[in-house]
């Protein structure tokens, strides 16, 4: 088997660490691993398959002889995306930098896998809320055609990266100590509290990250007809990301139907057992690469509507996981610039 | 003016140490307060307007001479609330036992105040979330009619009580300190968590909870046709209980429309400047008796459509503020049973 170089940009990151991990865990055919940061990392020692790589500061030149680029977010994407390109390297691109362009594929494998085809260079992995949710509405819509979701999120503090996760203890810490608590990360103490302000506010007093929910969704699916609307809430959870997710669908469809196209679904794990107090939640699906679904009910107040529960961990299948099974299908169709 | 002797039946719980508080913030004309509760707290000493007052066990004959009794919850209504009403006391009920009993009105001060006039001894105290939302509900509905509601609810860890309050906090150091978690009070451990099951299992695997949000609504609000479908999930908050709502009505409204009807209406913070970040959340809304209504939106995907977020302090506004206020009615319409 052909094996080829890879370069994490932002490896000291939250997701970045996570893709090394992931990587490692799938196999991936990885030749030469390269790992790149901002100057303040670079120095840094990580591991992979047992051994250390030193962290280097990212520039136009990471790129010569790379194959695939797995950028974990942030500003480098715009800064050195391009760059990679031009060198060769297919670019997997976890930042919302080149979502929504039309000449960029945006893949959530389980759902388009296709789409990958088409690439120019860049592929772009969704926003983490977005992947949750088109895995779970994927098996709905090919069976019943969904016609608009009403979405509300409970986002883990992972969503801003290690100094979320940092923020959340920190705080917590300070609440429980009567301490001053002194919001850095996020605007508001997220310690014992809820925020319902993600991303910047947009149109319509939606945040950017509540439009992402419906941009990318029917970008994903391939039918701008699905209406999605969507709140989300920033919840002192460390890493998982849960949806209370309202579906109407055009076809009737039964919890039972539901329980059981989500259960055939790859990616997804049911976990909808009521009376054996079987439901997800952050709790059992952090570390965890599946789509949880659970509390899967018949809408009762409209005659074909269904209402789920949705839980995944946001850096495994929010990012990493999603971005490494986006290398994983270049690979399979043969996608690479190079041969 | 006509002062009342009354009784709080649950004293010395989360609900009924607030009751003794709120009856003193807002001056409710008492002559004289008994606390009870059962006998495992009889002998506590609380204060009443810097007087101390004993705990005494709640016995059938508690109730002697009271005018109005206040139930905090729990499994004493069913036990001593028809003794409370033979005795000639008016019982302002905080359990769910008598809420969907058509004998008994149902009471949100700001919504169907003229209710208590047909009261028959027992008045029942909604179910928390319910009240949060049929405050924000009513003046929509007055003004365009409300026909489907999509509530997803963030509920505090007060709705179970000291005890929910209590084990919050114990299971969140254990947590940082990387100690063994054992949940008591709710099913699983809560912190840094979220259980998307609260009160037990019933009809199409909803809920009582959810059903109760169901059900509660069309009472109070006397329109058995608001079809309303809820998923409630405990969060880890201390007090305050928050919804993400998706209303649909039958006539347009603008978000200017619907900010200015919320405004307006009694009871009713509207706290919804995005630029100024500016939404109702935990941190700022606990132990104040107002309705917060914020993230005022019109919905992108249906032509008649809002998103609000609704946030009160579950102790007060969805406990004992409510349940003053109702006794506030009784003495205003002179409802009582004794002249």
């Amino acid at each position: 088997m052909k094996h080829f170089n890879v370069v994490i940009v932002g490896a000291t990151g939250a997701v970045g660490q996570e893709l090394i991990k992931v990587l490692e865990e799938r196999n991936f055919p990885v030749k030469e691993l390269k790992l790149c940061a901002t100057s303040r990392s670079a120095g840094k020692v990580l591991f992979f398959r047992g051994r250390p790589h030193t962290v280097e500061v990212t520039t136009p030149d990471s790129f010569e002889g790379m194959d695939i680029a797995l950028f974990a977010g942030g500003a480098a994407s715009k800064e050195f995306g391009p760059a990679a390109v031009e060198r060769g390297a297919v670019v997997v691109d976890n930042s919302s930098t080149f979502r929504m362009d039309p000449a960029v594929p945006l893949i959530v494998p389980e759902v388009n896998p296709e789409d990958v085809k088409w690439h120019k260079g860049i592929i772009a992995n969704p926003n983490c809320s977005t992947i949750l949710l088109v895995v779970a509405l994927k098996p709905i819509h090919d069976a019943a055609r969904i016609k608009r979701v009403v979405v509300a999120t409970y986002q883990a503090v992972s969503g801003a990266g290690r100094e979320g996760i940092d923020e959340l203890t920190a705080q917590t810490k300070a609440v429980l100590e009567q301490r001053e608590v002194k919001p850095e990360v996020f605007p508001y103490q997220i310690a014992f509290n809820l925020i319902p302000h993600i991303d910047v506010f947009m149109d319509l007093d939606y945040t950017k990250e509540e439009w992402k929910m419906v941009k990318e969704t029917q970008k994903i699916m391939h039918d701008e007809s699905i209406a999605v609307t969507a709140t989300t809430v920033r919840v002192p959870v460390y890493r998982s990301h849960s949806e209370a997710v309202n579906i109407e669908t055009e076809r009737k469809i039964t919890a039972a139907e539901a329980r059981r196209l989500l259960g055939e679904f790859p990616g997804i794990v049911v976990m909808d057992d009521p009376a054996g107090k079987k439901y997800p939640m952050p709790l059992f699906t952090s570390h965890r690469d599946e789509v949880f679904v659970g509390r899967i009910r018949e809408d009762n107040s409209i005659p074909n509507g269904l209402n789920i529960w949705v839980v995944a961990d946001q850096i495994r299948k929010g990012a990493a996981t999603n971005a490494v099974q986006i290398a994983e299908l270049v690979v399979k169709y043969g996608c690479l610039a190079r041969g």
